[in-house]
Parts: structure tokens; sequence; C-alpha cells
């Protein structure tokens, strides 16, 4: 019998990773292409495809490819097309996975990158076992994956599992979406820098961060600040944590999941991010789910945790 | 062939309500007991039983009854208990569904008041034929039952479905759960009266409330000074709907509905609830929610809507 495997495909704004990857979630073989560098989606679509064929006739004899799952921002399970993703060059509604499925041998199945994280958990990661559980994607935004009893959650129109859209203040922050006071602009990578300057400028508390200039400062000079003991990192990393741990909370009052997994980004911050997390969801869940609830960190290699998840889909989907 | 009945069980604070129901959804028969006549729950189960068994046997000879649905506070699918229900007698974890079920003929399933109403959505009213919304229940709490794929959400325990204690302001009012800034606390009959008492005491404003003592006012007042332009009555139902309209927005976000149907208590008011959560709700949606995400009355008969859900419940599991 030949071993299954699948193609992940992670499409990012800058770079589109390609992997082949088998049923215990090792990634066999990668390459990538640069998704900016083409300028209609026709062009880029011919360049992946060739990658894919490419990848489709070095896997070994014994090796069948049963499907490929794509993982893109703004990208709709239902429909397989990505639609008006801000950070990619096309605009609109663009077909990908019918115009990636026309030009290569395999099926194509697609959907959001915060989605293919929750199936990746699922098959590969730390959501084994697990019918109930909340993948939430700590990156430039918050993205987040819902599973209920075994299944994503895609909604009417395909496009459920909007927490980093939830609001954490109706008067707060300006989102890039358009909106006042997401998740999103407190719980991100970018939403822990404007924190870090919003208190640089309103306190005079000494930090390491004062000697960057407030164009510099990023995540992961704040997580450095915070294990050098920075005061003001570590209140930054709280508040982020207090406004993260609410909204949980929030999210378990839906579907009561057994776990939630933080993933990527600032995840991987660890005590800094989820000692607050937990204990401001505690304190807003209703007593019966009080410590009851899982937080746990990935359990996907973070090398090619993208593509372990949208392969993971293309397994879901195809098996 | 015989005609399919169900029993319908709406157990409340001060009556449980006992109807037979045709898969039509017409409520054929009905009767009912004192929930607080009883000490204990064995007492309590005997005299439902009682009644129960007194419907069965007066079904006519072309029907068959399939199976007794349960609705109650705290009522727990997965397990078929209640589970510490703080406005019933009995204390505790108590095995209903169980129970009744050793002392009459036809099996029995049991879930919460809020689940139960939004399955009665579907099967009997303005859910049919949808696959994904949200019943919101807005009593004096407010409850919530959601529907994602032609399912219940039951969560990992049983208990999903809170909405009603999802967070609108971290320090805001005290809920009866023990936390602070419940939705439940404001967009509730008992949160309505607060805020009417607040703007009673805050302001200056002549209002035709005034001439109640703040222990007498009840929303039905308070609809009534709204019918009559009452500005302070106006400006209650606004901040009541805005509060509701933000947690729906977040709603959305999770599991992207078809509809979001508001049920019972204040829904009665109409388009003074119905205006301001619509507005809030598309204010705080993601640009591809807006203005999509339909906002309905329910459809289920007033009189006996709780028994229908009921009753709904036992035709989704039975048939």
């Amino acid at each position: 019998m030949k071993n299954d495997l699948a193609i992940g495909i992670d499409i990012g704004g800058t770079n589109t990773v390609i992997g082949v990857v088998n049923r215990d979630g090792k990634c066999l073989q990668e390459s990538s292409i640069k998704t900016g560098l083409y300028l209609g989606a026709e062009a880029y679509v011919e360049a992946l495809a060739k990658e894919i064929r490419q990848l489709e006739e070095t896997a070994d004899f014994n090796s069948k490819i049963i499907g490929i799952g794509v993982g893109a921002p703004n990208g709709n399970f239902h429909t397989g097309s990505i639609e008006f993703a801000p950070n990619l060059n096309w605009k609109g509604v663009v077909p990908l996975a019918s115009m990636i499925g026309a030009k290569v041998n395999s099926p194509v199945v697609l959907t959001n990158d915060a989605n293919a994280a929750a199936i990746g958990e699922m098959i590969f990661g730390a959501a084994k076992g697990m019918k109930d559980f909340i993948v939430i994607t700590l990156g430039t935004g918050v993205g987040s994956g819902i599973v209920v009893n075994g299944e994503l959650v895609y909604g009417h129109d395909g496009f459920a599992g909007e927490i980093g859209h939830t609001v954490v203040d109706p008067d707060g922050r300006l989102c890039g979406c358009g909106k006042k006071g997401c998740l999103e602009t407190y719980s991100s990578s970018k939403g822990i820098v404007n924190t870090v300057i919003e208190l640089l400028n309103n306190s005079e508390e000494p930090s390491l961060l004062r000697k960057h200039t407030i164009s510099e400062i990023n995540s992961l000079q704040i997580y450095e600040a915070a294990c050098n003991n920075d005061k003001l990192a570590l209140e930054a990393f709280e508040y982020t944590g207090k406004m993260l741990g609410i909204k949980l909370a929030d999210a378990v009052a839906h579907t009561s999941p057994e776990a939630i997994i933080l993933f990527g980004g600032l995840s991987l911050a660890g005590k800094f991010i989820f000692d607050p997390v937990k204990k401001y969801m505690d304190l807003y869940l209703l007593p019966i789910w009080r410590d009851k609830i899982k937080l746990l960190p990935s359990q996907l290699n973070e090398n090619n945790a993208a593509v372990l998840g949208a392969a993971a889909l293309a397994f879901k989907q195809f098996s």
C-alpha cells in the first residue's frame, strides 16, 4: 500500500510556502515562491502550479499525493476563494482553489490560515483526540479557528471564527478592518507594540525599551525586556493578556471548548502571555468553567506549522 | 400510520408546563404543576410523571408518543441532569431525565431552556430551513442557543451557549452568577429596569416612569412609557439594545450565523429593542457581515413557545 502524502500551501503576504507532508505530520520536502512578485493572480497560480507539479513528480514510487490544502488570509472554505484580502496583490474575489486545481493533478481545498492551524492542531498537534477546542493565532493580527464536535465551524458564509474582531472596547483603538476596539488591536504583536508606546508616553517608568525609537520597537524587544524583568514590558504583557483573557472567556461562553490553544507570534512569549491570559480568562468565566478550560501552547513545529495545518486540511478533506 | 406526537415539558421556577405537540407544532393538550410545591426532586418527579402518564393515556388511538423533551434552567443535554439551578428547590446535580424515564413509557431527553427554544425555532419557527443561527432568550435573564451546521452546539461539557454571561464591561454591574458586567445585567428585563433606575437617579429628565416607586418599576411599564414617546424610556431601550447589539456582533464573529432570533420577554417590545440592536450590531460587525445578518423575532406561539421547544427537542432526538 502506498504512503499517503498531502501538499500543504501557506499563503502569506510575503512568501508562499509549499510542503509535502506525511500522515505523521512530518514535512518531507518544502519550497517557496514570493507571493508579492506576481501582480496578477493568473501569473501567481502559474508559478505556484509549477512548484506543485515538481513536488508531485518527485514524490517517490511508494507514495501517493491525496490532495492539496491551502491556508490563506480571507480564504473561504465554502467557495474556495480568497475574498478581499488586504495584504495580497489581487483585489476582489479570487477563486484560487479552482484556479490551482485546473493546473495540477490533485484535488484542492482552501480555508483561512487560522482554520488551517486549527485542523493542524487537531490532526498533528495539541488538540489530538479533542472534539471541542479553539485555536487562537497571535501574529500581526489575531485569528481563530473554532472546532465544535470534531468539525471546524465555517458558518453560513464560510467566514466564522473571527475572534480577533470581537470588541474589547467600543470606543477603543482603530482597527485595520475599520472598526474600533477590536481584540486584534490589543493582543497582536502590533497591539502590544502600541501598548508599549502608550505606556512609554504616559509614564516616567524607566525601561530598557526607552533606548529604541518608537518606530523601531517590536514584540521581540518587548519579550527580551520582559525576560530582563523590565517593569514596563511586563505591564504591557499583563495588559495584552488581560484583553485576550476576557475575550477568551467570552469565546468559552459561546462554544464551551475543552481547550484553547495559542499559536504563533506572541504565544512564544510563554508565561509572560499565558499567565495573564489564564488569570483574566478564569476571572470572567462562569464558575462552572473556572480552572477547567485548558490553555495550551501549539504543538505544531513552529518552522512549518502553517504548512502542516494546510496539509492537515487536505488529509481531513480527501482521506 | 399513526400520528407522531411528542411531549414537551418546560420547567420554570414557578410552573412546570407539560404539553402534547404534533409534528405541525400544534399543542393539542396542556397541563401544569407548581414546580415550587415539591421540596425534593423525588416528589416533584412523581407528580410530573403522573401528569405525563395521564397525557400518554389520553392520546387517541391513531397517535403515538415518540418521546419526551424537557427544557430546564441549567439542563445538561449530555448528562440529562439539572445542575446547580439557582431558581429551583433542588440543589446540586439532579439526574432528571433518567428519574422521569424510570416512571413513564417514553424516552426522555433534556436540555436547557434556551437550547430548547433554538430547536423549537428550527423545527417549528423562524429558523425553519436554516443551518446556522442563534436564538437569544430575553427574559429575567439572557439565554442563548447556538446552532451550527444544523446541530445545536453543546460543547465539551454540554453547557455551551451562555452569551448572557459574556462581558459587556469588565467593571460593570454585578451579575447573579458572581461576575461583573455580564450582558444579562444590561439586556434582560431586570437589566432594563436597572438602566431606568440609573437614568431616573442621574438626570432631571421628566418621565412617566417617575410616578412609580423604584421597587415597582417593571419592563412592561417601560415599554408602555416608550409607546407614549417617553424620552427616558426610549433612552433605556436604546442603551439596552446597544449592549445587546455589540455582543451579538461578537457572537456573529464566532459562528457566522444566517440569522439571530430574539425570543420572549423584551423581544416583544418590537422596534424599541430591534432598532438599536440592529444599529449597534451592524456598527460592530466586520464589513463582510454588515446588513447581512437577519435579526428576526421568534415565530413560536408565545403562549407555549417553551413547550414547543421542548417537544421539538424530542422530535429531533427520537424521530
